[in-house]
C-alpha cells in the first residue's frame, strides 16, 4: 500500500477589484472580490517541484484584471464565466475551473434629490454572490446572497418541541427571530451547455431577493425551518429555471431581559442579542 | 518619590441591547451597543481591595436595559444622557460618567410596495454613534457617525505635492478617492446645563450626515485634506449649534492596474482595492 | 415535478466552554469551542412547523457543558465522540452528529522559573482542531490545526512555470515563503468501529504537528505544492493510523521591496507582508 | 466668529514590514507594522487644496521600508526614534511625528531539538508595541504591549461591592478572572533628550511582562481593580527608567454554568466564557 497524492488544487484568493464603466459621465461601479481555483494534472509540482504545468497564481490575477477591462464586468455570473471558460479552454493543464465572486452594493449619493454621477456609498453589510464551476464542456452556476439580515420582532413562535433530560428551554408563542441569511440557488443548465444570453441575472436576483424578503416578513413561522422551507419553496414555484436553493441559517439569539428584579415587567421590548452560540439551521429545498 | 495611583475608571463595555417599541402594531427597533464608563474614587479598590464604594459592572449593564424600558430608547442622546446623569446624580461614590452609544441601522422590509409593520433589514455598514460625558452638573453631547463608506471616481486629483528622497510617487489629475468617514460634531451646551427639548436629535442627525454626502460628492478634491475641511467648514455653517467636529478619513487606496503588459489600455477603469496600508488624514474643524 | 426538502441539519454552533479540572491545587484547563449539529427525520419541522421530533438546540448546548462536567473533558476527541454518540444513540429522531472542536491553547505563567499552579498565558494564534462525525454505529473521526502560522526566509524558491499571455512574475530562487496552514488527518476506525483507548490522541497530535513543522523546515522547496506533499508524505509515513490527511495553505505573500529609486540594494531584507490577495493551495495525501 | 481648521495630523497607516538580518546562516526575524503621523502646518492643503508643504503617505511608507534597511530594525523604540527624528529634522513642513509600532512575535521551529536557523513559528495573540512621539528637539517612547491573554482558575474573588436598585449580582469568593491586557508604560527621558543606548529596550520589555505575569499569577485578587494596582506598582518599584504605566484590562467574563437542572453540582468547574458585554477596568500608575 502506497502514499499517494489525491484531491488538489490552487489558486488566488480575494482579489479585490473595482471596475468603472465611464463611457458617459454617468459612471457605473462594479466592486468585487474574485477567487479563482484551477483543477488538473498539477502532479509534478507536487511530486518533483516541476512548476512546468503550473500557471502562477500571480498570473490568474492578472487575467481577472485584465479581464476586466477586455471582456468588461457588469454582470459577476457572466464574468465568471468568461473566466472560468478561459482557464480550461485556454491554459492546456487545467481541466476544470471555479470561480467565486462576491459583489459588494453601493449606491449613489443623493445631491438635490437625484443621484449622484459619481459618487457612491456603500450599501451593505449585504453581498451578492456567485460561484460558477466549469468542467470541460459544462459549466454550473450558483447565485445567491450572504450576510442578509433580517430581524421580525413579532409573528415568530418556538413551542412543542422535544424535550429531554438537557431541556430547559421555555415555549414562547411571541419572539424575536433574526438571522443572517446565505442563499445560493442553481440554475437550470441549458440543454447545449451554454449560458450565452440565457438569464437575466440581475432581474433574477433581485426578484429571488424579494421572494425571501417577503417570506422572512409574511409567513408565522413556528420555527427558523419552517420559515427556511417557506422560502425556498417560494422561490422555486416563481422561478422554473432555479434547480434548487440552499438556505444556512444562524439563529440570532435575542433574549428578553428580565427586568422583574426591578419592578419592571419586560413585554418583549427589551433584548439582550447574543453573539455566540448560534442556532443554525440549514436546508436544501429541490425538485423531485 | 513614591508611586501612587492616577487617572483610573471602569465600566462595562459593549452592551448588546434592542429595544422594540410596541404601542402598535407597527413595531419601532432601535438597536444599539452601549458601554458606560464611570469615574469617581474608587482608590480603596485599587490599594486594597475594598469594593464598597464600587458598583458593578453587572450592575451597570443591568441599569443600561431598565432604562431602555423604563425611560424609553427613541434617540440614543436622549438615552444617553438620562443613562449618564442617573450613575453622577443617584450613586454616590460616582464623580464624572461616559455614555457611548453605537446605533446600528434597520430599515423596513418592502412587502407589496409597502414597509412591513415588524420586520426589517439591516442596512449598514454605516453606525450612527454618540458619546455624552456628564461631570458633575455639566453635560457634553459629541453626537456622529462611522464607517460611512464614500466612492468617487472622478473629480479627486493629487498634485504639486512635496518630494524628498523618498518620494517616487507620481502626480495624478484623476484618482479614485475612497474612505470610510469618522465624524463626531459637538453641540453647544445651553447656559443652564439642560438639554431637555434643545435639539431634534434625528433632523440634526441626518441633515449634518447629508451636508457631509453632498460635501464629498461635488468639492472637486485636491487632497483628501481639503475635502475634510470643506465638509466640516459646510457642517459649521449650517449648523449654528455646533461647535465643531473631528473627522477621520482613511484614504482607501484604489490603484489603478497597470493593463500595459497585456496590450490593454486602463483609462482609470480596472482598480486594484488595497486593505493596507492606508493614509490617514485627521482634522478637527471648529470656530474661532 | 414537485417542490420538495433535500438535505437539512441544525445545531448549535460556536458554545465557548473553559473546562477547569480542579482535583489538585495543580488545575488543569480546557477551553474550547464546541459546535454541535444533528442530521434526522426533521422534516415535519420544515414543512408543516411540527417541532415534536426536533430537540432544541438550547438543549444541544445544555449537553455540551453538561458532559464537560459529567463525562469530564482532557482530549477534544474523546469528548466529541461521547457527544456524538449520545445525540444518536439517545436522542431518537437522530440518524447523525457531526461535532467540530476548536482547542485553544494555554500554557502555564513561569513564576520563579516554575509552571503556576492555576494562572496560564494563551498561545496562539494556533488552534488544536476534531471534526467527529457519527452516523448509527460507525464514526469517523478527523483531529487537525488551523492558524499555524509559518515562515521560513530562504530554502525556498519558485521557477520554471508555465506562462501565458497574462504571465508578468519574475522566477526567484530564493524568497520568503509563508503560510497559515490548516491540515486535517483523517484516523483509521477499527474494525469494531470503536475508538475506546485506541488512540493516545495528545501524542498523535503532537507528534504529527511536529512532522508538519520539520518538513516545513527542512525541504528545499520548489513550490508551496512540494512542501504540502512532503508534510502529508511524511506524516503518513511514520503513522499508520491516518488514513490520509488534507492540507490547506494560504501562500501569505512577502514582496522584497524595490529600494533602488532610494539607492539602497534590498538583498531579500525587506518585505511587504500582504493581505490579500494571497494564493491558495489545496492537497489531499492519502493512500493508494 | 469664525471657521477655522483645528487640529490636524496625517499619515500612513499599518505599514505590514518584515525584516530578514540574514548577516550569517542564522537569520534573525523582525515583523512589524508601523504608522506614521506626521504634525505641523499643513493648513494650505485643507484650506486651498495646496499640496505644496504635504510630503505624501506614499513617502512616509516609503521611509518606512528604506529605513528597515539603511537604519536597520532590531529593537523597535530605536527604529520608531530614528523614523520619527528624520520627519521632525529633515522635512522642512514638520513639527512632530508620532510612530507606532507593533511587532509580532516569532520563535524558532523545533528541529532535532535545536532552533532553525531560518525557519519560525507565529507565536501569539501578544504583540510587542511602542510608540514615540518627537516634537521638536524633545523624544518621549512609551513600549508595551497588548493581547496578553491571562487567565486563573482561582484566587480571585469579588465581594462586599456597592449594590443598588439595579443589583442582582451575587458575591462570590472563587472564580476566574480572565483579562486580554494592554500595558504601556513610559520611559524617563535623559536630560539631554538623548536615548542613544540609555535602555536595553529588550531586556526592559521581557523584564516589566514577567513582572506583569508573576503578579497576575500571585497576588491573591479581590478585585481586577486591586490586581491591576500591583502589577504597576511592581513594575515602578523595580524600574525607576519607568514614570509611568497605563493598563487597560477587559474583564472577560467566565460564567459558571448552573449544571443543577441537570442533577449536577458544578464546583467551578464548567464555564461558558462570555463575547459581550465585559467589564473594562482601567488605571495609571505614577509616581507622586
Amino acid at each position: 500500500m502506497g502514499i499517494v497524492l489525491g484531491g488538489h488544487q490552487y489558486g488566488k484568493a480575494e482579489n479585490r477589484l473595482v471596475r468603472i464603466h465611464r463611457e458617459s459621465d454617468r459612471h457605473e461601479i462594479h466592486d468585487i472580490t474574485v477567487s479563482t481555483t484551477l483543477r488538473g494534472d498539477f502532479e509534478a509540482a507536487y511530486l518533483h517541484g516541476d512548476q512546468s504545468a503550473v500557471l502562477p497564481t500571480d498570473s490568474q490575477k492578472n487575467t481577472a484584471y485584465a479581464f476586466a477591462k477586455e471582456k468588461g464586468l457588469r454582470e459577476i455570473e457572466d464574468y465568471a464565466l468568461t473566466l472560468a471558460r478561459h482557464f480550461v479552454e485556454d491554459v492546456e493543464p487545467v481541466r476544470g475551473a471555479r470561480i467565486e465572486v462576491d459583489e459588494f452594493a453601493w449606491e449613489r449619493v443623493q445631491v438635490g434629490g437625484e443621484g449622484h454621477d459619481h459618487t457612491w456609498v456603500r450599501r451593505g453589510p449585504e453581498v451578492r454572490t456567485t460561484v460558477v464551476d466549469v468542467e470541460g464542456g459544462s459549466a454550473e452556476v450558483v447565485s445567491g446572497l450572504r450576510d442578509l439580515v433580517l430581524l421580525k420582532s413579532t409573528g415568530s413562535e418556538f413551542a412543542g418541541f422535544m424535550t429531554d433530560r438537557y431541556t430547559t428551554l421555555a415555549e414562547t408563542d411571541d419572539r424575536i427571530m433574526a438571522t443572517a441569511l446565505v442563499a445560493q440557488w442553481r440554475h437550470a443548465a441549458r440543454a447545449d451547455g451554454s449560458w450565452a444570453g440565457s438569464v437575466d441575472w440581475a432581474k433574477s436576483w433581485s426578484d429571488i431577493r424579494q421572494i425571501l424578503l417577503e417570506q422572512y416578513a409574511t409567513v408565522h413561522s413556528r420555527a427558523l425551518q419552517q420559515t427556511l422551507w417557506e422560502m425556498g419553496r417560494a422561490v422555486l414555484e416563481a422561478h422554473p429555471g432555479i434547480t434548487e436553493i440552499n438556505l444556512q441559517a444562524p439563529n440570532k439569539h435575542h433574549f428578553a431581559v428580565d427586568l422583574s428584579p426591578f419592578g419592571l415587567e419586560n413585554e418583549n421590548e427589551v433584548f439582550f442579542a447574543a453573539d455566540r452560540p448560534y442556532g443554525l439551521i440549514e436546508a436544501t429545498v429541490t425538485r423531485s
